[in-house]
């Protein structure tokens, strides 16, 4: 996969992760050139999936959105074929929009309305819902 | 891109059906390396997308698919490094289980079943449902 002049690269997602990752930054609808890899060799993770986002610089709200798939996850900011900036993501307090509540009777699941989950343990990786006060882990959430 | 050893390359693509080509492909469920760019600059369409594929080598069923969203795409097959042959996408003569029957009436939007259309008019790209004989252009189809 080519370098890049400038923008952002993601290495060493777990390689069934990285649909997710593109469709949770939004890839399939931006303008600039972007390239997807996966199921390629890794030595640190058996099989992994590369993204590579031109004249892109995600900001910092969504980065967060990936602490619910990847959090150990690490963007490369590129600048003329140089990392000049190494960003982890960090896990927000809320999330907006993002995941699904897993209580069927939750009016998150039965209005047209944004979810919006409150991140209650951060080591344990608990949300709750706002609405309903259903808790789930982030482990095992259905996207929006 | 890296040039792939062996497998399939779809290049010229029109940036905005890329994802639909991976998906008809069903590239997210492979086991092997998959390389999927849009957005990418070109010359012949203004913008084009490009999908690599190692190790992999469609059949032509799997093939005549891609006629629904790209049917002057060109598929080349690549050994060691070099292109061995160049694959059109051919129209088939029936299509199942790839394009929903756009009449809410019809009983495969009712019934868990795949769809089933016949190709009447190559030249003119019209289908017809096998089930309920309503007919629609392929260039407006919705994918299953």
């Amino acid at each position: 996969m080519a370098a890049i002049q400038h923008g952002t690269v993601i290495d060493h997602i777990p390689t069934d992760k990285t649909y997710q990752v593109a469709s949770i930054l939004g890839l399939f609808s931006l303008q600039t050139p972007v390239t997807i890899g996966f199921n390629y060799p890794s030595k640190k993770v058996g099989c992994k999936g590369i993204i590579k986002v031109s004249d892109k610089f995600f900001t910092d709200d969504e980065i967060s959105r990936l602490s619910v798939i990847v959090p150990n996850v690490v963007l490369s900011i590129i600048r003329d074929y140089e990392v000049v900036e190494k960003k982890t993501v960090v896990t927000p307090d809320e999330l907006r929009g993002i995941v699904k509540c897993n209580n069927p009777k939750c009016i998150t699941n039965n209005e047209p309305m944004d979810t919006l989950f409150h991140v209650v343990n951060k080591n344990l990786r608990i949300l709750k819902c706002h609405y309903c006060d259903k808790e789930q882990e982030m482990e095992n959430v259905n996207l929006v």
